[in-house]
């Protein structure tokens, strides 16, 4: 094989196992972790069963794998926020816009299995929790910002990480892709509750 | 059968029902809804799988009872808060320390898998948002009144009870038996996000 064809065998496999997980993150959210099967993801991805284990050895592992890499394209979501240049007020107004359009119900829910579901190893669950935390930082670094610069609420910066985070995770999964209830997830609105009053964008 | 041992035969059925879908609810919420098998809600229970059909029809008509017992008894709560004497500021924070007290983590992930579930009919998705639009209202009587005594942040009460009963359902999936990550659930700390800052109780 000619390197260029080397690369292009390489870049298509990237391909197809994205193609992959992006087939499991949703079926596995809307069936459940225990009940979703291989069969099914491949038939969702369009590809046999036998092509699935070509790239990913059980749907336990892909499982495990579609978490640790939704938390991880999190962390860098998050820093890249963090890092961005702009007041408390203006990067956190990104980050709830970035979050609220990226409708990540699918991944919100998987990372719910990860927590709750009795098929997931103890170890696995441990790891999810520390990242997760790890994950808040960022973000309550931010907030220490705002407090500093007079725009975001007292109190300590990772509680209120947590609070809202657990905000956006309820709002993903209250506007659901099908779900007619009434969404109030506008970044502004959200973004309100932190907000000392004066600041108040409403 | 003596009137007296027909009360105490209705009564035991009850217990027995009560008892069958306590063991149902957490079955279903640790394996999921399709994986969940009446043999483990059964087993789970210590009664025999005829036994559970002696009580409920299928596990997807046990389901919907949980969903629907679960939405009416949330909404007498809810009203039972709104018919409370004290100000919304009181009521509110009894709200929030009786909800985050209650631990009813099990009972809000079957209300997600009622909106995100394959094995839900349709017409139940739509009675169950339905429900949860209409448990809004109350709690966004109290914000109102909230409103009006210029202790709660100004915005649309219908969207603030969403944003807040968001931010419950949030911290309840952080909060889960055996999950160690932080905990800023406590009831001052989530109003906090809610109060015109002269009233932050932190």
């Amino acid at each position: 094989m000619s390197p260029r064809n080397a690369d292009r065998d390489r870049l298509l496999r990237e391909e197809r196992r994205e193609q992959l997980r992006e087939a499991a993150l949703e079926v596995i959210a809307r069936r459940g972790l225990s009940a979703a099967k291989v069969a099914d993801i491949a038939s969702s991805a369009g590809v046999s069963v036998g092509y699935v284990y070509k790239y990913f050895e059980s749907k336990e592992q892909l499982f495990m794998e579609l978490v640790e890499e939704g938390q991880l394209r999190y962390r860098e979501f998050v820093a890249e926020v963090r890092a961005r240049s702009g007041s408390a007020l203006e990067r956190m107004r990104w980050y709830t816009q970035q979050w609220l359009g990226k409708k990540e119900w699918a991944i919100t829910i998987l990372l719910q299995y990860a927590r709750t579901s009795e098929a997931v190893p103890e170890h696995f669950k441990l790891e999810v929790s520390r990242r997760f935390l790890d994950n808040l930082k960022p973000l309550a670094d931010i907030i220490k910002d705002g407090q500093s610069e007079g725009t975001f609420v007292a109190g300590d910066a990772l509680e209120l990480a947590l609070l809202y985070v657990s905000l956006m995770e309820g709002l993903t999964l209250h506007n659901l892709p099908g779900v007619q209830e009434i969404n109030a997830g506008t970044p502004d609105k959200a973004l309100g509750l932190l907000l000392l009053r004066e600041h108040d964008p409403s």
